[in-house]
């Protein structure tokens, strides 16, 4: 937690950017997540936005502030001598509440009466969207059936832009991240299995933060975004995507991939389209400072990606009509990054236009570029990850071939010949400074394919 | 998962056992777990009553079956070209149904339908309770307002008996175990910060298995049952309390605690109550075999445990008595022990009554046997934790002698002497054979005082 001043400028913020709205604001924290049963439950995880503005890290807080008056409670149970014998002597909520600068508190109960009095003098009742199903229980129960979009606007106007300490913090997660791919990068041997080395990444992170930021992507199949088992024996010639970060003590995430060669040395058509990848991932970073929109710099990746793969004759054509074709999308279906801070894809449980898109900005309808999470004009103080990545994914070539989707600008015979390649993925956060852009995390994880095998060698 | 034949044994046992049972059973297998938003979910884990009788460890399953006719369908949904291109190649619905031996497959949705078809009939419908949030919305939108106690009594009486497959897998688990707190107490050291040694140990069972099978318990309090925060410095001269275990990748667990003297060997006064509850845990031990209740084994320890504080000059009068009086409870505030295998408190989640109490137990209400979890008769294949603590909790001593609650058997003086003490407990995971008990996994980890002392000096 930090100063209690800092959550009092948050909410005062908050307020000020909720000027003319009237009614109550309802914020719920979190409740433990069972894992088996109501006592086994996962780790203990805060709700982000409530971390932001409210800062305790307990289990079953919630909050109202009138936005007409500004008044603040928070709602929670104290503890009772059971709980105590089995957590611990524990602060009172009066005491967390004030730790925070909230002056008034109340039983959870209470949350309901106050909704229910405020909705019966016709009052509105703001609120986000839940994330998770407890959250949808519970505001189900209290009559909150639609999440409030100026709430969630002033949210996310306010989020987007890190103040130096969080900034900080990101940069600790960020270091932390940077010993984690080190500690995977080090690990990574022919004949061993995938798993020893999510193991020993985590570790990491256990041991010095609050642990991974989202579920460890560490595959042979680099094509297969989501692939969350590792059983796999590391073979020879491979590359291996891992990609992966920490989430620090604060609750700051981190977010790298990087794709290594499992026999320590790409080979000539590995280090081609690696190359490739790279060069996308430094030009998103060197074009990426405020004034530009996300989009542009994604816009930009997928020229440059489609130039490199015309050299290889892989597609054939004008590049800015393939561009404009979105045939880049199918090389990388997935966009060029998104937003990170508390969440490791920062606030996506209010939404991802409302996050990452701009009011005169529209999504795209196209694959790729429909998944780009993060297209808004920058702004000193955005933290987002620029993560080029090029695949061959054998169920979609077939798709686009049969459906002759690509317009004739794809040389299958050639592509075909990638199907056992896998994919790569390039990825780093940025902040975006006053003046350009800084990579976050005191150190760059190696990323050029020389830097890369050096490491590896080491 | 196992081979074909045992879920269609397990089925066929389960439906025998419900003979005479009208109506349908309903299954419904987990979803991801949302941790910070819909798409960033914690390590997926399966409903543990679903992996038992249908083994497929994907989300978003359900099935039904029809304990009339014994019809079984799995509902589920099969993957879009848009699943593949995330997830990769993914089998049929169908042919993961095939591979647990269910005929019948339908998509997810169908599962609404079938139940309210069957209700329209008139038909029952069976269901355990739900476990997680998202388990009791689908719950309630199914209209299954409460569980059957016919569903729950067949699935307790069968899975409280762990066959030779099962035990096979909790052997594992406590393997993994055992390596696990090797690791720990190799990393116990004056100066490190408990967060440390809290990742090497889990890096074990995230390397060979599913993760911890709970959140662990290191703390240099012991006697606060769980506390999950692991901030501190390690000091010297203190007890360290490290209750952990492993899920092995079949999703079996193993639960351990050991009691580490942080300076490596246990000062007098440590030794003394680390023998007895080293005592406490043999005589359970000892005494645990088919046809006594594992209420007469928590009672048997009570009054060794009250026996050797009486020797201390702790508490005063007649040991019986104080078992009856339940003097116990002041020094062990919990029970001896709690059943395991798929879930490490197993079947928690249906009901800590069915599952731990014969029909003519009564549960207590007395403060430590009232919180015993495993009560029943003994029969070969139960799998019991045997984990006696003695603890030194201010709030709780203070709570007693100012309500006068031991009747004048506690003396209060010398006991104030151990409210820097903290707690001790040691756990080990048991096998009710035919002839006795088991310990399992291949080696036990280091229990008496000169064991534990030995392997901290190596």
């Amino acid at each position: 937690m930090f100063e209690k001043s800092v959550y009092l400028k948050r909410r005062a913020e908050l307020l000020a950017r909720l000027k003319g709205q009237s009614g109550i604001a309802v914020f719920i924290g979190n409740v433990d997540a069972p894992a088996q049963y109501r006592d086994n439950c996962y780790k203990w995880r805060q709700n982000s936005t409530w971390l932001y503005y409210f800062g305790i890290d307990e289990p079953r807080f919630a909050a109202t502030v009138d936005l007409e008056s500004g008044e603040e409670t928070i709602y929670a149970d104290d503890f009772t001598i059971d709980d105590i014998i089995w957590m611990g002597p524990m602060p009172s909520v009066k005491s967390l509440a004030e730790s925070v600068g909230v002056s008034h508190s109340a039983p959870y109960a209470a949350l309901d009466q106050a909704v229910s009095e405020a909705k019966a003098k016709g009052r509105q009742i703001h609120a986000i969207p839940a994330a998770r199903y407890y959250n949808e229980m519970k505001q189900r129960s209290l009559g909150i059936d639609q999440a409030s979009e100026p709430l969630i606007r002033a949210i996310v106007s306010q989020r987007l832009v890190k103040d130096a300490l969080e900034i900080a913090e990101i940069d600790k997660a960020c270091n932390l991240g940077y010993e984690m791919h080190t500690a995977a990068r080090n690990g990574i041997r022919v004949g061993r299995i995938e798993q020893e080395i999510v193991g020993e990444m985590e570790a990491v992170t256990l041991a010095k933060g609050w642990g991974p930021s989202f579920p460890t992507i560490l595959t042979q199949h680099g094509e297969i975004f989501h692939c969350h088992t590792h059983e796999c024996i590391i073979e020879p010639g491979k590359l291996m995507v891992i990609d992966a970060g920490a989430e620090s003590n604060s609750h700051y995430a981190s977010d790298f991939t990087r794709t290594y060669p499992t026999s320590g040395r790409y080979s000539a058509r590995q280090r081609d389209i690696y190359q490739l990848v790279y060069d996308c991932n430094e030009l998103a970073f060197s074009l990426t400072r405020p004034g530009i929109t996300y989009r542009e710099v994604h816009l930009a990746v997928a020229a440059r990606m489609l130039e490199g793969l015309k050299a290889l004759d892989i597609v054939r054509g004008d590049v800015d009509s393939m561009v404009a074709d979105g045939i880049a999308g199918l090389f990388m279906p997935h966009g060029l990054g998104h937003n990170m801070g508390l969440d490791v894809h920062d606030m996506e449980d209010l939404g991802e236009d409302l996050v990452g898109y701009d009011d005169d900005q529209k999504r795209s309808t196209q694959l790729g570029l429909r998944s780009l999470r993060m297209a808004r004009r920058l702004v000193p103080g955005n933290v987002v990850t620029d993560e080029p990545g090029i695949y061959f994914i054998p169920a979609l070539i077939g798709q686009w071939k049969k459906e002759a989707k690509d317009g004739g600008c794809v040389n299958y015979s050639k592509l075909e010949t990638y199907f056992d390649f896998g994919g790569i993925r390039i990825e780093d956060d940025v902040l975006v400074t006053p003046d350009g852009a800084r990579r976050l995390g005191d150190k760059r994880l190696p990323a050029s394919p020389d830097e890369v095998e050096e490491a590896m060698a080491a």
